[in-house]
């Protein structure tokens, strides 16, 4: 895990962020390299979701929403963490990892109550600062980021950061059947920033209080629910294989049903094989059957009911919701991608990341910066850069060129050579099988759009 | 404005948030075709400043960021609206519009004690609720969102929404420069939600209280810093107009030397023409001199200075700021692009968007739903739809089919007719000039490639 952070770091991915300041608890700002990354896989999402699909359409809500949609979707109510405080270090702690930590118990569900009493109880929970056994009763503490709109601190101005996107769905589910031409099933996608204030936030971009979604919700007629959701199960994890995650390293987590939230009748999660932590969640596909919608429906007073034209029924749809978090993703994607090799006799450090998913797609290089070398280069580089990110470099050793951009992921080097200005080829060599491929410079363009989609 | 907010709700480009609860004021979601458009612009600014440029790199920074950042940049100070209170209705006001409207002088600027003063003096100035003079001090109201974190709410927990993306890029300029190869002039572009807590919001995605923002800190030897600035007036007019905003509804407006921001030498604003509001900010470009790096600098006790290895010189580099915000630009190319016209006797409304801004590129229709006709529409969308949004329409009669599309702003529909199982054929029609054109079925993606990148 050092190993990435600090690569991530040194080549521009990840940055600590406000790094001047001494930083900010768990909270990191992408670079460069990161922020082009990060945009491909929210791209990639989005286009296979909803540009590849006609049955699903794109939304964009506020962060700010009206309170009482937290109140609708049992947020405001149930969106806690049990928090204890010891009293002789000062120190705050999830009470649920204090307890399992020491004990090897399962507390995930307990009421404050069980948990002040198991503390109280066990000697062999103890303040893992100083060792302390005095600890203030467990309360719960909400996970939502409130602050005021206006200039009044009063009540009626609190508002919440939304803890997730999936909400900002529910609601407009009206005016998205209102005015567009989608029948259940039809899924409505939703990408953007959601917020929560763990108490325990870490590993790097894993788990920050400020982070990104990309939610889905499927709408569907209840009873086909379960078949929608082994169809999404299916579909999901197709889109981490098809962007070349090692499949060994993903497996589906099946929920207990003891340990289901309130609203979902199955859930199953896509998790990744993280090095540094095992086995973890990249992404919740759940059942939330009705639940939200009626929520909604009886909390605002709007009838959210679909009538089905084809059936002639009128329901409240179930919902199958792929939900994922492209920070995280892009943390498997990394280990996933990042290896040191020996490669004819030297070491490299690549990053084997698909070519839709690498920064830079491309990278073009003068042998020389010498005539004609220089000025075809630049004229090839200009005819590429509208079309994805590029990187032209002249300087150095062409080795050093290419080792560069394998640690930057660039799947594809385009070397201009003393020979191009005779056979008008230039040479593309692949990342991964070092193989180098002569190419006609006027088919360069279609052959790395081929390449690329591949 | 109120044609052009009932037409986004109808076509489903921007919604009321939270609508079912009664909404949340001045706050708006983006729908279906909203979001698209919104990405198309964010996309096509991301392409021209980062992807078609050497010298610009990227960066996605935090929403929440150190507090002491906003120190650093004087926010905490002087992010300030003068607020009055009326006894009467209980309502709050902008004290400088207050003024302004009853007055017509030129508030701006003014301390809280100098209104105050004019306010108490001056028997025009009166609660526009109830006509009542009894107001109480100005005082000033600082603008940024508050919240804490973790799970007490002490001082020392305090944070911010972010009321500019700006900073997250000053505060990494040492970041960048270590871990990448820019050198000096050079931009780092960032894209990102920012809030203020505006006392009066309004003109409906116009000004909205959570918005977002496009951001370059472009950074400059000092005394090249003029040059540039005129440089980015340049390039940032012709983004606007090569998108197919009429050159005539845009204007530059220089900002007055006395009130320029305590960061600034200069500023100059381009304009739209809205025809709600007249002349109002689309984009600022400012010349932030060297101000925020040596403000971070002194705060943090970094060394921000810039080692020219061109020229040996040590120095704190100058910025060129252009700042857009994809909410209001949007609505610029919405009232730009519509229109209500005849044609060949009948009305349409129509979206006249630039291919690169519309969130549908292309529409395919099948003439009949009969065989063969169906089967190869469907093989046409399915071989196009990877590359951008595209809409499958085989129901209603073609008239309809192209006003639906119209109002969209889709550029081009591409129909599928009885003669193309013969001659391999089909129409593309388009939307401007209502010309048809005969294309090969197997050079449409081609030939769609090109027009949309026109």
């Amino acid at each position: 895990m050092d190993k990435i952070v600090a690569f991530c770091k040194r080549r521009g991915f990840v940055y600590q962020s406000s790094e001047i300041y001494g930083g900010i608890r768990s909270s990191y700002d992408y670079g460069p390299l990161g922020v082009e990354m990060k945009r491909n896989i929210k791209e990639e999402w989005w286009r296979r979701l909803v540009h590849m699909r006609e049955d699903v359409v794109g939304l964009d809500a506020a962060i700010i929403m009206h309170p009482r949609v937290w109140e609708a979707s049992g947020h405001t109510a149930t969106f806690n963490d049990m928090l204890v405080e010891s009293r002789t270090s000062g120190r705050r702690y999830r009470a649920d990892h204090l307890i399992e930590d020491a004990t090897g118990a399962d507390a995930e569900g307990m009421s404050a109550e069980e948990m002040t009493k198991i503390i109280a109880e066990d000697d062999r929970i103890k303040d893992p600062v100083d060792g302390g056994r005095d600890f203030a009763p467990v309360r719960p503490f909400n996970l939502m980021f409130e602050t005021y709109t206006g200039p009044v601190k009063s009540p009626e101005n609190v508002v919440y950061l939304r803890p997730e996107t999936a909400q900002g769905i529910f609601v407009n589910f009206k005016n998205v059947t209102q005015t567009t031409r989608v029948k259940v099933p039809f899924g409505i996608a939703q990408q953007g920033k959601s917020f929560r204030n763990e108490i325990t936030p870490g590993n790097f971009i894993f788990r920050t209080r400020e982070f990104e979604q990309m939610e889905m919700e499927f709408f569907v007629e209840p009873g086909t629910d379960e078949e929608w959701h082994e169809y999404w199960l299916e579909q999901r994890w197709n889109w981490y294989t098809s962007l070349g995650i090692n499949p060994e390293n993903l497996r589906f987590y099946e929920h207990p049903r003891e340990k289901l939230s309130h609203y979902a009748k199955r859930t199953v999660d896509i998790e990744y094989n993280f090095p540094f932590r095992g086995w973890s969640e990249l992404e919740g596909i759940a059942n939330r059957t009705d639940f939200d919608l009626k929520q909604h429906a009886q909390f605002s007073g709007e009838n959210l009911e679909y009538f089905d034209q084809g059936t002639n029924k009128r329901y409240v749809p179930y919902v199958i919701e792929p939900a994922a978090g492209p920070d995280r993703i892009m943390l498997a994607f990394l280990v996933d991608a990042y290896r040191e090799e020996e490669v004819n006799g030297e070491s490299r450090t690549v990053l084997k990341l698909h070519p839709r998913i690498a920064p830079t797609k491309a990278a073009v290089f003068p042998l020389s910066k010498k005539e004609p070398v220089s000025t075809i280069a630049r004229q090839l580089y200009d005819e590429l850069k509208g079309d994805y990110r590029l990187f032209y470099d002249d300087s150095g050793s062409i080795g050093r060129r290419y080792r560069r951009q394998d640690e930057a992921g660039t799947p594809f080097c385009v070397t201009v050579d003393f020979e191009t200005a005779e056979d008008k080829q230039v040479t593309i060599r692949d990342r991964d099988t070092l193989e180098q491929e002569r190419v006609p410079i006027t088919a360069v363009r279609e052959r790395l759009q081929g390449l690329i989609s591949g």
